[in-house]
């Protein structure tokens, strides 16, 4: 296996050096030392693998990687501060647990007492919605973990709105603006940041990486993605039962994944009882001997039911082959689910061997989850390790988990590329080894 | 934040060279490359953090450790393998899902048919039970997820019958042993691959460490752990609820951590509801200005309720304590959770300032659980993963997740330290973050 | 509210007098009595309203109901038992708890060996699928509870076979049938029932009555209902979190409902997040100051979302309408959920108000679900009491709850009707008063 | 089986006739009649059952039971209403539903603006806690029912002291009091309703009863018992795969019921894996061959595992013993669960065949449980419908599903007697044969 070995900056811009003492106490270990801030200094290396091509002592030239936590000396005076929360973007369990945390290491830790919930995304600040916003404190934010969605409302666009979403921030008075959303909103908040610095003015921009699919560079695990598997399985287990009850059973469920397969592919790791993971990583054929059709007839004649997992960005090739002999143009078919569903079931009519396919289409119950507890845990700290990094000064920065270690990363870095599921790595091989999918199925590359 | 620099050895034992065509197909990628194998070379690092400290260019020599996976060539023939599973210890969710794991990828990866599994744990091979084997296959593990438990069952000691136990694994004609238990299993297995080695057998010993307190050194996360602290905040919110519904309203759970406080730190983020946590690597006065009681009292006059976690390995002074003042000799409370209930009643009662205490010991509901999806996924990668090792020829081995890799670690070296909440490090200063725990408690060294 | 005071006749057909002595034992009471058989004279009244209509003394002259339980003398002797248990239709949770039940009671408490499971209903006994039948033992069913489904599998029609059908069950030589399905099933029992009758076999058929819906007369309650109100709530819980969190949020959720609205009326009351219900027994106007647009405008002006849940009958004469504009006849809308979704967001696009409408269909993930414990109990009890009747010789019969009471009533009857909503009842004014739904939305005639 | 045929008293105190229109708006059906109001000649028989004993045309005799629900007049004008709520005893699931649906009834059914809960059950009427008022509106009750316990709080006692109970309701100018609540608490109510009358004040008292043991009279099933039922299960579950996992493995579970069974009789059905279920009405013995020592080891010997739930009021004659035997007085052990923990397990021992003996205690865990949505419904139905007596201006008052109705009945008769698990009865003949309990342990007269 062969690793991507360009090397990347992970600076972190900072609107100046921490001067203020931190008002946080932390436990005092050894006599007077104070050990448990953390300095910018402390890091931790990006590149980690280890092979013959390795040239021997070079693992910092692939980068190394501020950690994240509280600083001692930290930028801004927290009576002077009001803070700024958004989140932009579909539902993704967690959400409310990132806003909680926030707000309470804001307010608990730094003693900041000005908090403001802007509502509905970019477009709160855009004044394209009536009371757009909301103050928080700890009272608000109480017991809002135990509710899925967001508490202050979210919406898609508006981030390329530069200009007049600076221009609100300055009305509002905001120095600190926390932005909890995917790719398009962390791509927003950069070019805010970039605004905010083009004015001179002293803003501190820091992201909250949200995508349920986990398909963001730079960061190991995405917020609210183990609460999308374990409630992704709860539908594969449906469409199992489902076809183990009837006569050539098919359960067929479509998951989140526009452009990669990591929650289909835990998904069908998770629940055990899938037969066949499409992702967009890795195509696949209809027809023919390696195909879908006839891996799925093949298992249907040895064990009569039969479930298949595909993430909503696979088989597009499919898609757009039947846009093309469609014709006319109106009639495109965007939803791989319903095109196999229907696909499927007629070319078991067609070649007489009826199947009874069983669609389910989970994702508005999976993405407005409540996040379970681990999960909670870490938007939790996220979010409180968000507060730290803002108040320390850094701005233009990511929270992320990388290596296991909570870090900053430079937006401007993150949004740069995605993340895939390696074809030839060990999740899609353990997705093999776990499904017992056909081999001829999981070649990327025919 | 200083860290241990010790330099670890690594390095795998084998019984000897892979000859064998591994028999697994896996994605055949850019042409005739079989690209997805894993080579005893690729490893990763083990010590990643940087700091002014670092020697510029050594990591390595902090140690790198091989990553799990399949072997293109392998030691054992298939068709010769005669594998046995063992379960041992106290009961932890998951272990059903890493039999289930095992078996499969032996069954359907590499075609071995001739699976034992052994009841009872070691003393399921010492005689010690009727009817101990157990003839294991896709049929009979097919759904054993979805119970906790283990199909095997299992029981604690006889890993010290060295002797006796290969002589039972001769007469079994076992080469390939997977040994599924804590600490005091894998130091087990470790002699009895020792012994094995003294006469000269070729069998694998490859083990899947179980920790429910995740105090394993070497490994990232105890399988089993996830669904623990899940489970943990369901009696952490039942006791939140008995508190917050009554007249100065004190919850008190118990939750395991003998000696590492790992499962309480996560719940007490996790859930949400917790003021103060006790583990056993952070002493904690109970008299004083900073002991519990006052703190307590300070809590309940300004919120009326507060919720208490304290691991079972905590204030274990304290009880040294109460048993020298009772004398007697035969009354030593054990129980630090019993213990603080009595003593916080007890003191309240005595100052006019009575509580209302509900005490929770959720010990067996929670170590019994089926695991969760996501736990479920981690247990089928270990089990996946042990048999790879095993088919290889590995020995005296654990599977472990480092630094978010699957990996080979020796069990001699694993076993040789514990795994602690570091009180300096970032996981106990977001529970403090996370809980507002008055900052005095939180103090490891007095 | 008056009452419907037809007189029936709720008289069991029996397959003769039984002569032997009941195998099972029961708690002897005061001595030497045997006091917990149930006699064929016991019986609870049908009908037990008293108004001021009420004629004064002639409670049993609208009916008595015969209790279900273990007659001292029954009609089969065990040895010569051989038991059938068919599930037939659409999947509703508790279908293996019905079985393993029924198995279990034939077993454990009246000895009998030979149960035979048919496979995929009645097409099974029809040789429409391969391996149609299946050995039933209390091995075979222990822990299929767990699972939802059944084990048996299922499939819709054939039941008008009737001849085939009974030849079968004669070439099966089963005495006993035991037929789990609706209301289409059930009277494909009753004609079964009647051709054994012409034969002059003696075979008992008894039905234990599945209808998610609840729309079966003469039960109070069927099984799975429990279940799938509880699931459904977690869809609406999704809805309201999807709403809640978008510009003017609309949830709209599609539950079952063919006929009845029980579970949208339910469900709307156990979530607390419904402010519209549409069930088939109350027509609705879209149009209009009193239409679901304006009214949904009202509410979304007031709070900025809303939550609609909507039988799949209900509305059908708008589908009808639509249908007839369509004119083309091919492209016949039938599904109202998707209608009402399409309709909505016109609408509403159409006035310069859009809406952000999120549409859920949880219709396989409810009836495949297992069954809530509470839910388990009850079909343990339903197939425990099956059993009774029919080692007693009860034939053409089901079993059923009413009055709080497991009784007896006879096929002919209960499928005679079907079970409605009442709009002048108890249950749909406290879903007014829960909902707050607008009054002139809960009228059934304008 | 033999029916009490005690003829009772159903009438309704009332505070005199209704004058006021209701305000509430109904579906108007048939034109101009208003039709789904109740009307106080509404009743239902409360005798239902048929023997060769009952008199012909008698049911009324046994007294007719006022049907629940709004009336056409009431007897207070909603302006001039001040609301009462108080919640007293033990947690129990459901509270906040029955508080939340009681306060949206008056507020938007009713237009009852002034609602005030009181703290901490009767103390908080007798000055006991400071801060014991709280404004209740629909805002503040709006996602009550996500949580459990109470958010009035809850306390013991207090119910005896009337006189200054009824100067607080006097010096709150409270005219309607709603007293959710066990046995005790109803008693309080009805002398706290007698005090009023006897001031010829006119404040209704009406009662929703609170048991979780479900053993109060005239009351089918009462609120949190369902979601009881499905937490025991959890426990059960638990227990046995400790037991199954072990070497002669013994769970051992308590659970709720101090008077009666029916929560250990429900859960051993509705957990299926329960062999020993033993309750306050069933007397076992523990040495002798129909004894639980023995038994228990036939049940290992054939199984080598064994689950036993014991209801918390079972077996006292053991504990009595105990005490006497023990002599000093001071150690009279009190938990059946406990005790027999210690005597099972010094048995086994005794004889040579150690069991391995788990014991879980998940009271607390249960009692502050979230009501399932089926529960949450139900308490919503039955606060709902409490609010509707007290605007009709009945008092001394419970509120109660009777024959699957909701129904008025008299404090003062719901009081007099316990409900207990009738032995000769449909369930304890169910919970027989579905747990396979030795019949001989299921008799309870000796």
């Amino acid at each position: 296996m062969s690793e991507n070995r360009e090397k990347y900056d992970f600076t972190i811009p900072t609107l100046g050096l921490g001067k203020v003492k931190s008002p946080i106490l932390l436990s005092k270990v050894f006599g007077d030392t104070i050990a448990n801030y953390v300095s910018d200094d402390e890091k931790i290396l990006y590149h980690i693998q280890v092979d013959e091509d390795s040239p021997g002592c070079a693992y910092e030239d692939y980068g190394t990687i501020q950690k994240a936590g509280p600083r001692e000396k930290i930028y801004f005076n927290p009576d002077h501060v009001r803070a700024g929360i958004i989140t932009c973007g579909g539902l993704c369990p967690g959400l409310n647990d990132v806003i909680r945390s926030a707000v309470r290491t804001l307010w608990y830790r730094y003693g900041v007492r000005r908090i403001t919930g802007i509502k509905f995304g970019y477009n709160g600040l855009l004044g394209a919605v009536e009371d757009s916003l909301m103050d928080l404190n700890p009272d608000v934010v109480d017991d809002i973990h135990r509710i899925g969605g967001s508490i202050l409302g979210s919406s898609r666009g508006g981030g390329d709105r530069t200009d007049e979403i600076v221009d609100a921030i300055e009305r509002l008075n905001l120095n600190m603006l926390f932005t909890i959303g995917g790719d398009g909103t962390q791509k927003g908040a950069l070019a805010i940041a970039e605004e905010i610095e083009r004015r001179k003015l002293k803003i501190a921009v820091v992201g909250i990486p949200k995508t349920i699919d986990n398909d963001l560079s730079f960061i190991e695990r995405s917020f609210g993605f183990e609460t999308a598997v374990v409630r992704a399985t709860e539908s594969v287990f449906a469409a199992h039962q489902e076809a183990h009850s009837a006569i050539n059973g098919v359960g067929l469920v479509k998951l989140m994944g526009r452009d990669s397969g990591f929650i289909a592919a835990h998904t069908a790791m998770a629940s055990h009882d899938v037969n066949f993971v499409l992702i967009p990583e890795v195509p696949f054929d209809l027809e023919g001997a390696d195909g879908l059709f006839e891996q799925l007839k093949k298992r249907l004649e040895r064990r009569n039911h039969a479930v298949i997992v595909v993430a909503e960005g696979a088989g597009q090739e499919h898609l757009a082959a039947d846009a093309r002999t469609d014709a006319s143009g109106n009639k495109v078919l965007g939803d791989i689910g319903l095109y196999l569903k229907r696909r499927i079931v007629e070319h078991f009519d067609s070649i007489g061997y009826p199947v009874n396919l069983k669609y389910i289409d989970p994702s508005y119950i999976i993405r407005s989850s409540v996040a379970i507890p681990t999960d909670s845990l870490y938007c939790s700290r996220l979010g409180t390790n968000a507060v730290h990094a803002a108040m320390a000064g850094k701005t233009k920065t990511l929270i992320s988990l990388l290596n296991n270690h909570y870090v900053h990363v430079p937006i401007e870095l993150a949004t740069r590329t995605r993340n895939y599921v390696d074809p030839e790595g060990s999740l899609w091989r353990d997705v093999i080894d776990s499904t017992s999918m056909p081999i001829q199925m999981t070649n990327p590359k025919k």
